[in-house]
């Protein structure tokens, strides 16, 4: 009741007053990618698969796209597969490669970690419960991460594939995927990332990668929401999830979203153009924000590892404290921030993921996940540094009193 | 090469000056529905995930078109699924009830038609070949109708589902599915339609129709691309086949697509405040289209029931003319229209369709689909009428010629 009441009046605020910080659940669309996109709803509006004119041009923009993101991720462009989302790709680069390779060489294993999102770990899960593969789970460390190591001892020859987490979208930090692909190469095994989080940050080259597939997600680099890509080496055998009249070279039936398809490519030649000064810039700020909140909060936590992080990420675990409460207060105050992550931020649970660090339930439970963008300036994290330790201590004093048994009902 | 030129040549025409009657394949964005849907690209952009102001505006965006939509289909709004297309609710809605009655109680038979669109037909393969199911194929009558009675006929005590299509994407026929659920429903046997095509025109009303399942898709009604939604009926036993954070009531999981979600509800609306009007005029439209190319050519049929079919659907087969050649040329005269559909298109196979409703080869393969829309005017048939006879002649008369040896190489 509380929640909802509050949740009632924040909506009463004005958005743009308000200070963007969950820029991991999702990125506004960059205005330059919106224009690109707008005449392809009224004007431009064929269908690909059309033979006349303006499935022509529609067909054009696809193919423009489909190139365009090809040299950003160093591939041919027949190797990239437009989805409707991240996880759609996620299914189908596990389900896809995994049911192939069990149908025609008897492979029923699959090599993942604890630290995936959603969309990995329940689609293992469902290849566990309901089609007869065996999975693997890998513990990641203190910091989150996964090694090399870790993959090699897992491999065997009934390993089907091999899928890691680029950029974790709780904690940020990043894993070596490049040595893990050397790994799974000299196994022969097929390798994908989930790179949703590191697109528009990281090296997406698939070859410096050693991946044979990667998912992109059009939401997570300033692009429109439901569109995805798969990156599908060539060779790679892989079966649709999805079938139909045979579209993304049959990978993945279903009319083109042209304007989904043509402000993907924008939005990742955007990140890629600006990507070293915008880390640059994220960084520092991200290690402003980390630094203080550090120094002026007691018994807190940095998730995640100190370097090897996204630019953009920032999780704490504070100790005693419920996210829900510090992040309504902290939306009160202007500042929109999540808890692990926007898919598991309406369960009560501490996040799985912070928890797989050997965080403690007293701390795990007070988990906010402040991810910057592109809009985010020093001003706006000055303004989180302020405000921020003061609502942690305004929480803690107020769970004194009400463990004083002095609280309102 | 002679197509490779003809198609560069027409793409240097301008799009404005062309005629689109190719709506079947996929309809513009309504100006109203664009307009809609402009500020959840750079404004209210959240994730309906997550914890926050952004969020719960978001949330409330997709909850509000939810229950738009529910209105119109007389359901409750958590009866409506959102996907990223009618191919993936088509394929949600077989594979899903028919993974899980299978698990559950060991039902291993469909029953379709062979008049479906390949999302519906090429995941009936896929089941079949891959996962142990038997399909049954209905045939359709001449006009490419199913009867009750071949239903009721097809029903086994093994039968998962019946998927049948509501209006046709090829011919335009118009399936009794209310006729149809009334003997599911008593057979209690889940009922699945197709009605991508019908919805803009026909009634959506589940309850009327006597459907568990229903397809529709954005692009298809002058909503955006990328964007498909399933009904399913409250109790229906279905597994998702997209795994991940648990959105859709858990049966699609992905960051929803806010604007696409928007979009898709205000489009159906339009349709609705507009369909008695529309379905007026585009049925009168399409009657002296057919009319009068049936007057005025010789050796043409037209496919599909005179009266029970869509109103913006004309399908006319051209006994000896090959449909690519003369697709082309209604283009280089400004007329934008299509073969058998826009899946089938770059395939020169005769629509397997048409060919159903016994149609000889030699008809088939000069088949074409022209499908108005709500910018088709009475000048734009008029063309067609004007137009289409005489290009009918032209390549009748050069294939005379050609058929004398006169032919240049």
């Amino acid at each position: 009741m509380f929640v909802q009441l509050t949740a009632f009046m924040l909506r009463k605020k004005k958005m743009n007053e308000k200070i963007y910080l969950d820029n991991s659940a999702t990125t506004y669309a960059d205005p330059r990618v919106k224009r690109e996109i707008d005449s392809y709803f009224t004007d431009n509006y064929g269908n690909p698969g059309s033979f006349n004119t303006f499935g022509f041009k529609a067909k054009e923009a696809v193919d423009d796209s489909r190139e365009k993101i090809s040299k950003i991720l160093h591939c041919n462009p027949d190797e990239i597969i437009f989805s409707g989302s991240g996880t759609e790709s996620n299914n189908l680069a596990i389900k896809g490669v995994a049911r192939e390779l069990k149908l025609k060489q008897g492979k029923n294993h699959i090599v993942t970690t604890r630290v995936e999102h959603p969309s990995v770990l329940e689609t293992c899960k469902y290849l566990e419960e309901y089609e007869g593969f065996d999975v693997t789970y890998l513990g990641a460390d203190e910091y989150g991460l996964i090694s090399g190591e870790q993959v090699k001892d897992a491999i065997t020859d009934k390993t089907a594939l091999v899928t890691v987490i680029y950029g974790n979208n709780e904690i940020g930090s990043i894993n070596p995927i490049a040595v893990i692909g050397k790994i799974t190469r000299e196994k022969k095994v097929y390798f994908h990332t989930d790179a949703c989080q590191a697109a528009g940050s990281l090296n997406v080259n698939v070859n410096d990668l050693n991946v044979d597939l990667m998912t992109l997600n059009g939401s997570k680099i300033y692009g429109p929401k439901g569109i995805g890509v798969l990156y599908v080496r060539k060779g790679t055998r892989i079966q649709p999830i999805i079938h139909g009249g045979g579209q993304e070279n049959n990978l993945r039936s279903g009319t083109e979203n042209v304007p989904g398809i043509v402000g993907f490519a924008r939005a990742l030649e955007i990140c890629q153009d600006i990507r070293d000064s915008e880390v640059e810039r994220l960084t520092l700020l991200r290690e402003k924000l980390i630094k203080n909140v550090l120094q002026k909060v007691d018994n807190v936590r940095l998730n995640g590892h100190p370097i090897k992080r996204l630019p953009f990420n920032v999780s704490f675990s504070f100790k005693d404290i419920e996210a829900e409460s510090l992040i309504l207060l902290l939306d009160e105050n202007g500042i929109c921030v999540s808890a692990g992550s926007a898919c598991s931020s309406k369960s009560l649970d501490p996040s799985y993921v912070v928890l797989n660090l050997g965080v403690s339930k007293n701390y795990a439970r007070g988990t906010i996940r402040i991810s910057l963008g592109r809009s985010t300036t020093e001003k706006d994290i000055d303004k989180v540094i302020e405000v921020l330790p003061k609502l942690v201590s305004q929480i803690r004093s107020m769970n004194v009193v009400s463990k004083n048994g002095k609280t309102r009902n």
